[in-house]
């Protein structure tokens, strides 16, 4: 079996599980008020080069949609991409927390939001008409739910519009370390330098035990979750579990390593695939995930050969690599589609 | 240090991480998809007697919040004893899950909801007008905020009151084990067979690393949850190490050993103070939570010799031990506030 | 002036600022518990040919968005056409109330929900996922935001597919009485026996003093509007002079008098450009809506002329008649245009 | 039959119709933006002696919940008296409004706040404590729902601890204009220059047609207010309707007239029924409330004789006068009370 269904059906990067066992010691302050969670907060801020507060949660989910409605009042309107994972995969969350705010897809290529689209939609919005659900954030999907990277310039373009008509700009990192990787550019050019104001920083699909967190590069944004968190049961009391990994993850670049695992993975398998007739590439390949358009019984045959992945509408299969899928497994996966289109 | 201030202070029970470890091989569906997820659920079945759905999450607040949204009405009015946790201690969480629902305090002694009251409260309800908010559910703190608790008997009678108006009962069980062991019920006594719709099973306060647990009794609440849940952020992609720590925590009774553990060491603490002049018990002990009244500078000096805990009002203090505190710690808890009471 | 801005920009009609005088007679029960409430409730079933609750509110933005809250999950997906008013111009009213529900736009021809765009997004809805956003209700804006008017066929089509999935039935009627007149049917034709579940009632934009009203074809949806009006703020006290307007609306067929007068000075406009250069019709004209194309220094010498109306997006304005156009001044409307355009 | 039931069992005063009547003439811009809500906002700023700016609703429980969902946070804390009416008559509104908002009652004689409740009330609150609802505002009833009235010392002091702490304050004055005349102080002297940060003006209990208003003594309170109102559906389109009611309302102290005669016939019915075998008043009349004990026997044979009131906890009864209740009315409602105690 070769299970590339996602990136979560991975276990627990060997160094975090570690740094949770080491964590088991003693007593510590919950919710919070450890000393392990205040070390997170200043490896990461040298890690991001500036002040900044951290709110480590356990789904990405939980992160983006308080981030989210950290930034946006209950009548908010908030862009993001029409294939973006707040907007169709996270069951309403955003609306919940926000109480009540609008997304609002944009268009875009290589699904990501295209500026002029951005720029149209923030004209027409009707900005100051209380008829009007009113424009408050950008969220932008790092890396997108199809596998794509934002440029640090292009997020800056993106920031400099929303801003400058008064909205906030959230980044949805549930891969920011593959797309770091893909991009080979910091996390603070990546982050706030580009005009992110609060992140979604993902570890879980990247070796975590359930632990993202909400990175806030602005105060007032920290203060709002502070109750936010808290009021959405997303304190956990034994805080110093969480931020443990969170601290491993960083340690010695260790997320920049797992993700570039997986992101080889990724690309092992479609260089393997280059050329084999009946199988082409949907998309490229820039991060871990890797979509593929081919016949059903291409397909349905490399299921019978024991690969896992998910389906996606129009013909095409999804295959997402993570820390644990060694070169031995993506050729194995390339083996695997090669006998089933032959 | 002798910290009791909390028995969330503790760390995980070595057979919980031990479960993790175990459970940190190969790859499996995320959300709950998961085999280990099944077994929690085939589990609880046998511990509890009866057919049931679990919803894993990572606090209390958000198991509570969560499940009494899946009982009420936004514009219903749950009751629960002015001392609850739900009311005071979880920054509103249960008004943002419900939506706007409306909990109403009510007295009683030993932090007990008295049944009077209930009925009392109920007659007065205007149930059916809808100029007043509906009575929907009634949420039983079990071991209460001041370590009191339930008997099955106690929960029955509330709960036929609740029930015969059409309201659903809540057992927000964040140390039901301690409750069961001080109790000698079973779970199925102490909750649906008494009469209890919907429980929070926690774990975490008793040795798991953030894993509580929404047990519903009722496919119609379960049916709820499966979408509350994942809007509220709280379905952990990485879901099999919560169930993982969850089937651990049943096996064999472990639960209520730890709990068991926890008890002994507040049982001997009040012990060890009785006649001490200068400190007195402001409430009989009954699980793990130990409330003293003394002087102010008693308690100081107690804090200068090294003893953590929590201030309550009126010159209250509150020590909480846990499944870490062992006979050695508690007694010199014991020594300490001796000396300091000197 | 010639004043085409909106049709809420009309006053009252004479026979219902006659029934608020006659109503305003000794005293009367207040929220709905008067006679006037319960005699229009028996008016309505006698128009609609069947049983139905009746809740009059002030603003169609409230029946909207009540209506709607009344048949979705908090977690629902509300599928509308891309033009919808409770989609553009609600200030995300349905979101709030819904507790934050999601409208998801549609296309279609005419502003017309299309049928297999409907049918299509409900097969990729994911029902039962859930990650996904549920699908809970389609509304229809009858007649549309752009004048159009969905025929009963067009409307059970759209309703059975809906019913299929699960899914209940609201009709925006902010002009329900425009599209009677405009297609001929009676009001259970258009409504109930074409699928609709409730319905707001739109009767201030045709003459009356901020009377609306939501009409449930349901039992279980009038239950919930109970307290959903009330908790709205929205069950006026002094409902007598609501319900007594709604009755006059209905009484020997007031209500379509009223837009028969509004639909024909529409008309008359239309007719009057017509092969007038420089000015062409954007759409059909069915109800009390022009939409026209030309210069825009023709349509500011328009209003320099002392017409008065909004501009649309891409070049149009929009110019809306109401029960208080009279012929001379739609054709003193064609006039100016005329000279406008010359 | 003399009907006491409420005062909102009233009409409309013939004042406020003839300005209906006035003021349909003509168009008028939809949504607030006519002449006579501008014309509204100046005479309210020369009654209340400042800036401010209104919101003319169309009901209490609107005017009450909007105006709190405008001071508070969704996690706030809401000091109100026990009996007050946004507590217990408004199907949780507030909670509604708020985003999930506790309201937390407090007590005091003549139900009005006692301000060491207030002082004890938020010395225990836990601001800036993450898990506890932070205060952010404090609700006077006025006049309370059992008639009596807050001077206005006793409003500044409560809005200086209130400020102290940073919370902002709410008047519900449902029933201002009785109080006004009961205590014999100015508008600004028992709002603004009391601390009050935000009115409920009521109209619609003294002889409007389901008018209130909004009135905002801070331009943030007012900004938040424009959305809040749209999204709530409660920005009547023709609210020319409203406004001209309340400008009439306002013109030449007709408020206060019709509140005079209110009260006038409460007190006429204290006076009448001094003495009286059986008979006993429940508490002082301040203003157009009567609250009488006596035995069941006695208010059934009051009703058989056509007296229609509402009864309240504990052998108590409710009768209010209204604007429409005159001298004659006043006197044969003694007379029946005493026959019926005979």
């Amino acid at each position: 079996m070769i299970d590339l269904r996602s990136d979560n059906v991975s276990g627990i990067a060997p160094e975090l599980l570690a740094a949770i066992a080491t964590a088991n010691e003693g007593t510590a302050l919950g919710y919070g008020g450890d000393t392990r969670t205040s070390l997170l907060r200043e490896r990461l801020r040298e890690e991001f080069e500036r002040d900044l507060e951290v709110f480590p949660v356990v789904s990405g989910t939980a992160a983006n949609a308080l981030a989210l409605a950290a930034i946006s009042r209950p009548w908010g309107a908030i862009y993001c991409h029409q294939s973006a994972h707040i907007h169709n995969t996270e069951c309403a969350a955003t609306e919940f927390f926000t109480g009540g705010a609008k997304l609002l897809p944009l268009g875009g290529a290589g699904h990501k939001i295209a500026l002029p689209e951005l720029e149209s939609a923030l004209a027409d919005a009707g900005i100051g008409l209380p008829q009007r659900a009113q424009p408050c954030a950008v969220s932008l999907t790092q890396a997108t739910d199809f596998g794509t990277v934002y440029r640090p310039a292009e997020v800056e373009a993106l920031s400099q519009t929303a801003h400058r008509r008064g909205l906030r700009v959230h980044m949805d990192g549930a891969r920011l370390a593959n797309a770091l990787v893909a991009s080979g550019c910091t996390p603070a050019e990546m982050t706030w330098r580009a005009g992110v104001d609060v992140l979604s920083l993902g570890a879980t699909k990247n070796g975590a035990m359930n632990a993202d967190a909400i990175v806030a590069f602005d105060p007032g944004i920290a203060a709002e979750l502070r109750f936010r968190c808290r009021r959405g049961g997303h304190v956990p009391s034994k805080m110093r579990f969480l931020s443990a990994q969170l601290i491993a993850y960083l340690e010695d670049g260790l997320w920049l390593r797992l993700a570039e695992r997986a992101n080889r993975a990724a690309a092992t398998i479609a260089a393997g695939l280059a050329g084999v007739a009946g199988i082409e590439l949907a998309a490229p390949v820039e991060v871990n995930e890797v979509f593929l358009r081919g016949a059903e019984s291409t397909f349905s045959r490399a299921e019978q050969l024991g690969l896992l992945f998910y389906r996606r509408p129009r013909g095409t299969i999804r295959l997402v690599t993570s820390f644990q899928t060694g070169d031995a497994e993506a050729r194995a996966c390339v083996d695997i589609l090669k006998r089933a289109a032959a």
